[in-house]
């Protein structure tokens, strides 16, 4: 018989745009027994958890709460539900991740009306407005940070557009949440998506969703009582159920309600990780959290660019969290980031489909995103970068975001 | 602001037929510090799990991985991924979670044809096989353990009747593996599903799955390239794809594949806790923990029917993993799993749909399956039922439980 080892994975510094660093007390609370899922001490955590969600979302909705599954299951459950056959999905793309919004909602039978910008660049949102109102899509489905690219979709009038045309506004805010600003309410989104692994580092394995009353009138028209949970009499909706049952999110509010009508067993583990990982964002504060995401992006940025690197993608629309840089000609971008993992045990990203080798992303992510990783990635990608014999400006990369650090901590305490 | 206390749940000895207690050393690799998906390290990892799957699944098949979501994940990556619309499905059922196949596969578009016998009975193996000679379904869809009425299936002969029908056979063995054989090549089962948080001990949130090439060859032909990911001049399969992304089992073995197309981001804290939950299973042996399972078993029933309770199910099916009681006339059933709960710290499991209130569910499963939580649930069950004023006979219970074990110690060593 094989034996294998025990488990002892390396520690790295993770400066991807996720999964990232998780939290050392996000950790710890991975590793407390567990609760039964219907004992009353992990439903009030579980509640717990759905009233920190709602701050994290900036939202009134009741229904805040993570599916069990990596974020693109958030991003399915929420177009699976509210998608019927035949629909009509508008979908703005400009990265990897509005082409994945396309392929869900195709799946789930919707006619797909697409609109694309380069990547690096967004859209006016009058663009997607007049779109709204020439299309009369029964849903909008849209990225608000791309990974991919490192850009940003500002929201305005979107949203107002959206309940003019009786639209419902699906957002993907997988990689912006607790990192940048999501206002769920105030921008009139319909259903949002977020994700554990980005900034609130947290590990992947979850995605927390939120949506209002509009989503859920259409997701109740076609709810359904599961076989075998039935009890007699119970009345059977005459509707076409939707597509999924996992994903069913008029299930999935049933058994995240006080009713506790059981569907899958809920994810102790991952549960206690993400209660944990929101209470330490709250702890923190959102405004504070933000702003320290900020003042750390500036920090890298002058750092790669007083080395000598271009970034890749229009600054106006820049995501704060993720940065993109070309790589230099003539340089192989896979030897690079093999060399920072495995000299330096510091991983970066590389980029999908149009930009695979051509562009690196650095992440400032969560727990990832501080001063200590934000100094060992300058560092050592320019001795990497000058170890291959790239053209870079030796020895001010590192000054330049210490001048940077220095610069707002005059304006503004740690 | 509202200040969330720290995460403190309280020791449980969890009874119920699942999630049941994790062993403290899934706990621990739970809190170590993750690594980026692509980090070699992780992917290695991830090769390892897949071969300790095959050995645990027993079989040869190329594919063994997690689904990252509960069990019914892995149930409806399968059927979603294997069923294409119009397929005819045929469904034996004798409990809760046969009902959950139809269910799904009505919602993937297929035909269903229902086999039911009473719950707390199987089916002769025969009858399927009849059933799939006079059917000639394209899949058939059965659960192994069925733990909301204690009854297990045998498969003699089912297999060999899908083959000859040119039917797959899709099993449902959330409830066995780790604790029952489960004899994925030898039985012909084509795609076999497990449970994480039941016999392997490891806590909800991930569904280890198996299929052969025969499944493999109906997911290959619907197999598409993600929008986003394609290279220039990729080909685009002109069949319709799975009606499910995150579930598409073409896609997710390109990821577990040396391809590692990307699709989602895995869960990496609960791959480390598969991962540890499985080596565990394995220095245990397969064989030596099934006999455990049944040692365990033996005292529970021992205990429970001295002290004048009745079992609910034929005899000559009970799962072994699981025990159902009959609620005693008169006793209300809630009150008594409250106590437990509340003055005992011991969890015990009630039944879904016809048997809600009839009879209490008993896990010996995993971790929890030990003489220690046996003799506890005993001495507890005893005294609620004492307090509660039932007929019980006093002071026997446990006296017949340790009789078993020394009658089971003669026969064999612990």
């Amino acid at each position: 018989m094989k034996l294998y080892k025990e488990l002892s994975p390396s520690l790295r510094t993770i400066m991807t745009p996720g999964p990232v660093e998780v939290d050392p007390r996000v950790l710890r609370a991975m590793s407390y027994p567990i609760l039964g899922q219907f004992d009353p001490e992990f439903t009030e955590l579980m509640n717990e958890t759905m009233e920190m969600l709602r701050e994290v979302f900036q939202t009134n909705n009741q229904w805040a709460f993570p599916v069990d599954g990596t974020s693109r299951s958030g991003i399915e459950a929420v177009l699976v539900s509210v998608i019927e056959p035949g629909d009509k999905v508008l979908v703005p793309i400009y990265g990897r991740f509005g082409h994945l919004l396309v392929e869900i909602s195709e799946r789930c039978g919707a006619e797909v009306v697409m609109l694309e910008r380069d990547w690096g660049t967004v859209f006016e949102p009058q663009e997607i407005v007049d779109a709204i109102r020439r299309e009369k899509p029964n849903i909008v489905a849209m990225v608000h940070g791309e990974t991919s690219t490192g850009c940003i979709q500002p929201f305005d009038g979107i949203g107002a557009a959206c309940r003019e045309a009786d639209a419902l506004l699906v957002v993907d805010a997988v990689a912006t949440i607790g990192g940048v600003p999501v206002m769920t309410d105030a921008w009139q989104l319909d259903a949002v998506i977020g994700g554990t692994q980005k900034c609130l580092s947290v590990p992947s394995g979850m995605s927390p969703i939120t949506y209002n009353e509009r989503v859920e009138a259409k997701v109740l028209r076609r709810k359904t009582i599961e076989r075998g949970l039935r009890e007699q009499g119970a009345e059977v909706s005459g509707r076409k159920p939707v597509a999924s049952n996992y994903f069913d999110l008029g299930m999935l509010q049933d058994y995240w309600s006080p009713k506790r009508l059981n569907h899958h067993t809920e994810a102790t583990s991952m549960l206690y990780a993400l209660r944990e990982g929101l209470r330490l964002v709250l702890q923190e504060g959102l405004e504070e959290r933000f702003k320290r995401h900020k003042r750390h992006e500036a920090a890298l940025v002058a750092g790669l660019e007083t080395m000598g690197l271009k970034l890749y993608g229009d600054p106006d629309c820049k995501l704060p969290v993720v940065t993109c840089i070309l790589i230099p000609e003539g340089l192989d971008g896979e030897a690079v980031r093999s060399m920072l993992l495995n000299t330096f045990g510091i991983e970066i990203a590389s980029s999908f489909g149009p930009l695979k080798g051509q562009i690196w992303r650095i992440g400032t992510m969560g727990f990832s995103c501080n001063q200590k990783n934000v100094l060992h990635v300058l560092g050592a990608l320019e001795a990497v970068l000058l170890w291959h014999g790239a053209d870079v400006n030796a020895g001010k990369a590192l000054q330049a975001a210490l001048r940077q650090y220095a610069h707002a901590e005059e304006k503004q305490p740690c």
